[in-house]
């Protein structure tokens, strides 16, 4: 039953062998990779006025400013990433460029930041995403939270199936998220120029709050900061070089520049317009639907960029949803995650990095009411730490290698590092309080916990290496050694018989036990033992407090004391299964605890043992 | 750790040969057997006033009838268990006498309705003494609830301990009670006559509610079926005879009389007492409280009998929490309860049946918000059901035995089953819509329920039973079988060499088994075969979908087909056995699956099957 339903969900198994990989070309591939970097246009303008706005309505102005330093600075990553992927064309994540080159330590930090990044990631593309649909449905605005849980379970179930990095699938709303979104900065300048269309006074500004004005120098750093999320997913392209056809590295470093050119045109584009048309942020209407309906109306267009908007936002999440099951899977293999996080499920997905991702990310979500500003502060933290790790790490890589023109690429990765590392402080100081300690206070916890996991894996396998024994010095096999075989019993019917044939098909040294509980049945054991139990012994357990387990823990002590030359003490367990697990609840589970106690007992008394189970299957 | 609180909490376990009976003097047994009944004068007036006051203040007056109609049927349910005690001296309760003299069915209804019964005996009991102490102390009555719950917890974790009855215990507050009450109606009923005390006018009555004058009829019946509820608890000393000193049917059947002339006496005073002060009653203070302040004002008097009446009716609780378990226990060994019921905790007691009242004795507390009067419609049902049932067994109990002066005897149970069947049927009728439908609707679900499983264990005793089976048939246990044995294996390492060695000392066949999950593992293991597998011969399975169970399972289903007449499959499966339960959720708990797939699967390729489990214990 739980199997079809799970067949219906998320389809019939994939074979291994069909882990192909389909390689994209540069406009497929350009899809893929960019849904998470350009999507940010969608919220980083509104989050840079969201600060401003705190100085009152007169420092909206410096939005544009704000947003040419932020592409100055996209300048530069893009500039650094063109030389990681030629620095990696096998595919440079954070994580493995900072080991690399780094150290455990640096790689194990940058591996923390991606994971806090990847979740964070999910968490901010969908509230925004849902953001634009209540934008143009405020009816939903109250429905936010769960319209954002719904999305989430969507894509976690799309990626338990398996959505494989599809290019045309990625194509359509990509490039019409792209298209509505230049159509709509071109009309609205052309507009704004031509004098159709009249800049509005801002509607309900916040009002300027006391006090701050004289803050004003750090509140600019503040939207800065915020503005900085602009540039997350901008290293998605580096990580998947392979995907690429050859030349890899090189179309990947031609689709890069493309994609920084796209992000900077829209970013710019959108800012310039919103200060063109006095746009202020509002609670229940994001700064892109605004503008969006003043240039467009409320007609199809306006719906068409509402709809793409939450689209790219959706596929936002959705990179997210491949990238961490595969660093998590990463991590795994090397040993700083539970392994079940390698396990490729059913599809060839790494279910439980995806479900592990789906939960992390509605927890967020739930938390921080489904608000995109009140989780951007944690946002960019994860994003520039990983950045300047990776950059640093770069540096390094070519300082070692001191190939041909080395210099320049390092002081070209070097300028990145710098920047991002300037921002990640500026970042870190300006938020510090708004969140991005709770970022800084799990980053140190998820490095233990890698290093926990990773000295747990190497103590087990350090216990079960062969390491200094010879097969000579572990003998024959075959030398057969007697077991000393011993068989609680409750009765004699149909469910112990079989045990005791069994038991006594191992060893000629068989006894029965019995716990005396309920002295008439004893009794009737003993009577009939001749005959069934031929000559097999039976012991007879005192149980003055009434307990079956106790006296039997006991007696298999005391033989272990007794007897310790003996070979392997063997436990043979009759147990009956009932024919349903409903039938089970009216029947004491002795044989199962003792089963749990006697493998998982540990101490003194637990010399090496055998557990024996067999099974009578009752049919009704 | 667990073991450590619990013996903290419920104390060192006593030994079977403990369970002594402490014989009670007749003092001592009126003191144990009465609290349930006596504690009923706490609501039962108040319960026929709340009704009267429905048809307008004036209709007060009728409660001193129906009080006087109530002491009637006590004397003639008195009677009649006066006989029971002479004609069951070994102790009758209800399902035994009903189950004996009836039939199945009519005792599994009785059975039914006792343990509805004893559950709504401590929801009534816990909340009216809650009740008791938030009139002494109003601030408390926002937190009855709670209240209740924690005096719940509190007389369940007594009796885990094994509050035994011990005369003495229950002698202080019984006999307090009893002195007090009797103090307050002498002195009230002095003070009224000798002009000290005038009859108050009665305070915020009830409004009389419209249209309710003409249903007064009806109304009077409802206050009559309410008031019945004092009657509850009269069946206890007919249980309990055989903890009475000899002769135990004489010394019972005079502690009988006692008691019911001591609860009339209260009963009827009590509620002679409220009409002489023209009480009436109030949502947040008793009708005893507020005739208690009146006769004593607001002294120490006042706070002994409100503390009095508090205690009396936990001691009522605790007798249901005695009752409960063992008839549950006793249900249990006549297979229509699961056996857990049955068993004895560490004190001697029925632990399962006193954890299983408390829980629903508090979700009927909390779900009918700690409010007496919403639970006394449920409570008469069940009382009067087993009443019934009762007296109607003994009339042909003695029509059975037919001995000297029958029919007198049958004469007086008989006059007893009429009277509580006709005021079942008034209680039915007058109460169904106020919640007496809901024990309507659950004793089938229970007689069903009892029924299903009597018919489970007389299943699986068949299915277990020796019956056509003789030891000659069975064979000699000492003729050795060829067994085919099956090691899956992960890997060579120390984890699974001692399960290698155990399978070839159980025979020659046996066949290590690995799944090839990662080719380069299975290459390795490969290489190191020769070497530490010995003759053992070492099988891949292909797992086209990555599954480690499944191939596993298709092989031996394969095997079982292939060599249908081949001995036992046994599978010995090597376990590594973490340090701490935390380290287990870093691996893939492969081996524990398999076992409880082999040990529970069914269905046509579920051939009997033994299982072998060789731990290997890791250290850390």
């Amino acid at each position: 039953m739980a199997a079809a339903v799970r067949r219906f969900l998320i389809g019939d198994p994939i074979p291994t062998a069909h882990e192909l990989y389909h390689r994209l070309s540069k406009v497929q591939a350009l899809a893929v990779f960019s849904s998470d970097a350009l999507s940010s246009v969608a919220y980083a303008t509104e989050e840079i006025l969201l600060v401003l706005v705190l100085a009152g309505t007169g420092a909206l102005q410096l939005s544009l400013p704000i947003a040419l330093a932020i592409a100055a600075l996209l300048a530069i990553v893009g500039s650094s990433y063109y030389q990681t992927i030629h620095g990696y064309p096998s595919g440079g994540g954070a994580y493995i460029v900072a080991y690399d080159n780094l150290g455990k330590a640096p790689g194990l930090i940058a591996a923390a930041a991606l994971l806090i990044d990847y979740t964070l990631t999910v968490a901010v593309s969908i509230t925004a995403g849902v953001a634009a649909v209540t934008s143009a449905v405020p009816s939903l605005y109250a429905f936010r939270v769960e319209l954002c849980l719904v999305a989430i379970a969507f894509v976690a179930w799309a990626n338990l199936r398996g959505v494989r990095e599809s290019g045309t699938l990625f194509a359509v709303p990509t490039y019409g998220f792209v298209l509505i979104f230049l159509a709509l900065i071109a009309t609205g300048t052309i507009r704004v120029l031509t004098g159709s269309l009249a800049p509005a006074l801002s509607p309900e500004m916040r009002p300027p709050m006391a006090g701050v004005q004289s803050l004003a120098w750090f509140l600019v750093l503040r939207a800065f900061a915020s503005g900085c999320t602009a540039l997350t997913g901008i290293e998605a392209i580096s990580n998947g070089i392979r995907a690429f056809e050859k030349p890899e590295a090189d179309n990947a470093g031609r689709t890069l520049i493309a994609m920084v050119v796209l992000l900077a045109t829209m970013f710019l584009g959108i800012t310039f317009l919103s200060r063109l048309l006095g746009v202020a942020p509002l609670e229940h209407e994001t700064i892109v639907s605004q503008v969006g309906r003043q240039v467009f109306g409320t007609g199809p267009l306006y719906l068409a960029l509402q709809a793409g908007t939450a689209a790219i936002l959706i596929l936002a999440a959705n990179t997210s949803f491949a990238d961490f099951p595969r660093l998590s899977s990463i991590l795994a293999r090397d040993r700083y995650l539970p392994r079940q996080m390698a396990n490729l499920g059913d599809r060839l997905v790494f279910n439980n990095g995806i479900i592990g991702l789906g939960l992390l990310a509605s927890a967020l979500v739930v938390f921080f009411g489904g608000q995109t500003h009140r989780l951007i502060p944690l946002y960019a933290v994860g994003v520039f730490l990983a950045f300047t790790l990776s950059q640093s790490g770069m540096v390094r890589h070519w300082y070692r290698q001191r190939g041909q023109g080395w210099r320049v690429k390092a002081g070209v990765n070097g300028m990145g590092a710098v920047a991002t590392g300037v921002v990640l402080v500026v970042i870190v100081a300006s938020k510090l309080i708004h969140g991005a300690w709770i970022v800084i206070f799990l980053l140190p916890i998820c490095v233990l916990f890698f290093h926990a996991i990773k000295s747990h894996y190497a103590a087990v396998a350090d216990q079960l290496s062969l390491e200094g024994l010879s097969p000579e010095e572990w003998g024959d096999l075959a030398s057969r050694r007697r077991h000393k075989v011993v068989v609680p019993v409750s009765g004699i019917h149909r469910g112990t018989l079989p045990a005791l044939r069994f038991a006594r098909s191992l060893s000629k040294d068989v006894t029965a036990v019995m716990v005396d509980v309920e002295p008439e049945v004893t009794a009737g054991v003993r009577d009939k033992w001749l005959a069934w139990g031929q000559d097999i012994p039976l012991v007879v357990l005192e149980s003055p407090y009434r307990s079956t387990i106790g006296p039997l823990l006991d007696y298999l002590a005391d033989l272990d004391r007794r007897e310790p030359d003996r070979g392997l003490a063997v436990v043979v367990l009759p147990e009956f299964v009932t024919a349903t697990r409903w039938h089970s609840l009216l029947h004491n589970q002795t044989a199962q605890l003792v089963k749990k106690i006697l493998v998982y007992q540990r101490g003194h008394t637990a010399k090496d043992r055998v557990i024996i189970d067999v099974p009578y299957h009752l049919r009704r």
